[in-house]
């Protein structure tokens, strides 16, 4: 990961929290793996010391095409990611990849299975893998999420790969802010196509049947085709492609990236896209904050208990907790 | 569903909106089943309306036992579902289904599949299913749920049933909150430990080994009883049991019921799940103010504009969302 920044300044420490947030960003921008490894982990950890770094980093953003990957567990992700990011390398274009599906093994929460289908591109400097494994407060995975975006896009990866179940709110929005949006499903079961569920059809830019080796691919192959024919597609909105692949073998790994870089060409990289992606950055920083005023708020254990007691009705104690969120807001 | 309230007293309408609540919140207590549907779709469709109804409602609640049912598309929740609601109504317990699975045949989200398979007790008045559709602005998925749970508590439901597919952050709060949490699972295909990843582990109080006439239900409970040794339990946290069943042909079912049954009697219906769930109550409430004052907020626009042409870094931008929502909160 090499920037055309090259070897930044240092500017001398004059308040810790600023000038090492300068200097980390400064070794971002420079394209440091370690410092882009850091960089992550400070956004993941904490909103307020991520503000500093985020600022410096933001203006140098704006180069990464977002590609969304969303599927069910068992669906083949991340093999998909290994084989989209090796035709990506093999194009000379630098990959991040963020995998924020609980049940990946990017994320440390597979229990079976590969745990680093990644491997083939452990050693290339070109290949940013990284999960994230937050999970806590309201808006936490969001924000964390868009802002290791930042951080990647700076450090200038060409690419980055969000890899989500697709299931809840907050997997659903951010792979609605992708670029281009690839919505996996595998041919078996019966319960397949019940899978690709309302919610995730409209996010979908691509479809992708993976293990379309197996019996049945023709029929979800069919089934997709069937559903994009029913709804209520605005004409002017591209109907999308679907593309069958064996991640296992390779097979149709390159039809996938091509259509990638066909939508993404068709549609423009940023614009409407870019748009959607700020202001759900924006609603996730604002959840987090909110949910911090909250928890610093010294009233809340007793509202909790009034609420619990039934003393106080659930809106009541809302319109009381907004009282102090507002009073934290520097009102 | 009938209530020992029997046919409240009407107050003369004074003001639409609360008076037009005031009859609603009586209509549910007295058990009507159309004023049920007709409350869970106000709460479903706007928060401001909600508060008054949810006022008028929370101090009647408090009876219901919280069940939650969690578990990847296709593992037979509702099949499940079905089975035990048919259990408790054997015993004379009236019982309420939230579906808030997308995937679930009851949300509508299903494309193929039996769409009703609740219709055991479809003519059963007490039995009332309801599918949580909001997909939207940040918490009104969770938000909506747990004020159709107060909703189901004050009509009288005496088992309230909360269907998720438990991935996404909300799924999760939802099923953490539930008095007791059922955790799904089948055998088959490889991945299916794989689906139970390392968030849905620690909200199960009880394991579901479903479809367990299937090859593989012996290695699949194995391992989960190995997941359970290796986990760092607290000597004080009762382990969590694993029961077999198979939803098609009703064995094991009743089993479940009474596990179910035997950890509430335990744990003591309420306490600290009625804390957790009240304070989760509280935040998706706040979080769905929140969203609303931005978006009243004129200056969202000009801000997402700015943010997407990188005039201004989204830390900054928070802030200055952040002065407006505390203006509209009454600062």
């Amino acid at each position: 990961m090499t920037n055309a920044a090259g070897s930044p300044p240092r500017p001398a420490a004059s308040h810790a929290g600023t000038a090492g947030s300068a200097e980390l960003a400064a070794a971002v921008i420079a394209g440091d793996r370690r410092a882009v490894a850091r960089a992550i982990s400070v956004v993941e950890r904490e909103a307020p010391e991520s503000a500093a770094l985020i600022g410096a980093l933001f203006p140098r953003t704006g180069r990464a095409q977002v590609v969304g990957l969303t599927g069910a567990p068992g669906v083949g992700k991340s093999t998909l990611a290994n084989r989209l990011t090796a035709v990506w390398r093999s194009a000379g274009r630098t990959v991040g990849v963020l995998a924020i599906d609980p049940t990946s093994p990017f994320s440390g929460g597979a229990i079976l299975g590969d745990r680093i289908r990644m491997q083939d591109h452990v050693s290339d400097d070109g290949v940013f893998v990284r999960s994230m494994a937050t999970r806590g407060q309201l808006g936490g995975l969001a924000r964390a999420t868009y802002d290791a975006l930042v951080v990647l896009d700076a450090a200038g990866c060409e690419v980055v790969l969000i890899e989500t179940v697709g299931v809840g709110q907050a997997e659903v929005d951010i792979a609605r802010t992708a670029d281009v949006s690839l919505v996996v499903t595998v041919p078996g079961g019966g319960d397949d196509v019940q899978a690709i569920k309302a919610g995730i059809m409209e996010i979908a830019d691509v479809f992708v049947v993976n293990k379309a080796d197996r019996e049945g691919a023709d029929r979800v192959v069919a089934d997709i085709k069937g559903m994009l024919a029913l709804r209520d597609a605005r004409p002017d909105a591209p109907q999308p492609e679907v593309v069958r692949t064996s991640a296992a073998t390779g097979e149709g790994i390159e039809e996938l990236a091509a259509e990638v870089a066909r939508f993404v060409a068709d549609r423009g990289h940023g614009g409407e896209r870019a748009r959607s992606r700020a202001r759900a950055r924006l609603e996730a920083i604002v959840a987090e904050r909110v949910a911090a005023a909250i928890s610093a708020s010294g009233s809340i254990d007793a509202i909790v208990d009034a609420v619990a007691s039934r003393a106080l009705d659930p809106y009541a104690a809302a319109e009381r907790l907004m009282r102090h969120v507002a009073k934290q807001s520097g009102c």
